[in-house]
């Protein structure tokens, strides 16, 4: 089975590893959100792209969802003494990875082919792919003002109450074709447990991915569980949006879109109600606290696939 | 004494480092080849600069010759393992000064002023001024066909052999203001014994600054000890030139531009041959070893200077 996840950070390259391990490599393909990239000391940094390749590579740092794991500041704490921006927290050898994405670009490939030679470089199989090759950015609009995506993520810790999120430069961007391809030959697409407003919909507000996902079988992973997100701000956006902070909330967010959606045990009382939407339903656990729980996941996700098929 | 020194890397920075021992901070001016400079990984990197900033901090890799004391590799590492280009050795806290500086220059500041930034956040009172602001590239011209400089340098560890040595922009390049005005407030001038060809030629190619040099009280110190450099390709380009390998051939470029010439005892048997050019000669211990050493030569330049003058 040929399937393509959707995903932000953190929780969509836990679900892809699962799915890399449940699968050959060649029939996985990630689809990765770049809305949250930006320049920074002159360099193309993606955060989640990022995210994914580390996590696939096994090299992700565990303990803070970002960055690999053993890396050293060295570069970061001097750049600090000389007076530069230390607010974005980057060892020195994640930095290697956007310097050399950078010379890449500015030797003129797409940032499709860069992060193919990075996963190359990392020893990657699955296909790893940014949504766009174009200039998307997250913009998140706030009672303080519009901010960019980085700078309400880290710098304000996600503390600014969010009004609206918008994505400049989305009615010009396309996906690649890369990512056309992939959605045309899946069998199925998995929506990851990643935050819908920042992480999802980016992707699926590129023309024709939305329409792409929805003629597929495809169902969601719910990133709130319990009432709370698993990480990031997913349920205090929920809230100041004015939607209701739970996995139910987030099915009915993808209606239209979706028709099976995977939520934890703790909601298992919310079940009906996400049924009650005409969603196939599959309740197991979905922290993934270890590898195996990440393959678990990824199964049980195959699994309710299977049943959306038959 | 307000003293100028003009100075490429390694001899320049220790003997720059002496002045600013002998020195009050405010009678100090470097000037700083910045013909080596170059684009790499994206980030504008002053090999010469930074070896004189360093070197004035003091916090210089005294056994290499470039780059700080007790740095690490851990981003040049990663990048070598992504397939990046790691044959120039970065270290990671020698990285922030490039990114440090890319940022600056991006947010518009002259090169003079992000030096000077830099300069100020690592503790430096005395001036550090590169030559010039504008984009001059030293190309070495060697029977292999022309080369970027640092190709030659680091790349080929100098073994083509040279033909000539050209400064790529210099027709339009102009000395930057601060270079101008410490040259027309100097008492003295000091050439360090820095390469003639590649670190101190680019200074005096600079419009206007050969004529300032010769209008003031001015000094070399050689290069050159016992047939042989202290450091780095000038013996070789000098035999390689046709030209006399010694403190002799080394005074001899330089004449018409100085009137005092610092050797080195172990060349004392050749202070008749530069005192025939019409030079005030010293001759001295001029290998610096520690830190003694360098203030040391400095005092010795300076007494010689006060010579010149009486």
């Amino acid at each position: 089975m040929k399937v393509v996840v959707l995903a932000g950070g953190v929780g969509g390259a836990r679900l892809a590893f699962g799915f890399y391990k449940a699968l050959a490599p060649d029939d996985l393909s990630v689809v990765v959100n770049t809305g949250d990239d930006f320049e920074h000391l002159g360099l193309r940094i993606c955060p989640d792209l990022d995210t994914v390749m580390y996590t696939l590579a096994g090299l992700a740092n565990r303990e803070t969802g970002w960055g690999l794991t053993h890396d050293t500041f060295e570069a970061l704490d001097a750049l600090g003494q000389l007076g530069g921006p230390s607010w974005f927290r980057l060892g020195d050898r994640d930095l290697a990875t956007h310097l050399q994405r950078t010379v890449l670009l500015s030797n003129g490939l797409r940032l499709t082919e860069a992060t193919d030679r990075l996963c190359g470089a990392l020893g990657i199989e699955a296909r790893v792919l940014p949504m766009t090759d174009a200039a998307v950015a997250t913009k998140v609009v706030t009672t303080e003002g519009e901010l960019d995506f980085q700078d309400y993520f880290v710098r304000r810790r996600c503390e600014p109450v969010v009004r609206k999120i918008r994505f400049q430069g989305i009615e010009s961007a396309q996906p690649s074709p890369e990512v056309l391809a992939a959605l045309r030959n899946a069998d199925a697409v998995v929506i990851a447990p990643s935050n819908p407003f920042v992480s999802v919909e980016p992707i699926l507000a590129l023309p024709g991915v939305r329409e792409l996902v929805a003629a597929k079988p495809a169902l969601a992973v719910s990133p709130i569980v319990g009432g709370q997100a698993v990480k990031g701000p997913a349920a205090k956006m929920l809230d100041e949006l004015g939607l209701d902070v739970s996995a139910a909330g987030v099915a009915r967010r993808y209606r239209g879109l979706i028709h099976g959606f995977v939520m934890d045990q703790q909601d298992e009382g919310l079940a009906g109600d996400v049924r009650s939407l005409g969603l196939e339903v599959a309740v197991t656990q979905t922290i993934m606290r270890s590898d195996a729980d990440r393959a678990s996941l990824a199964r049980d996700c195959l699994d309710l696939l299977d049943r959306l098929g038959s």
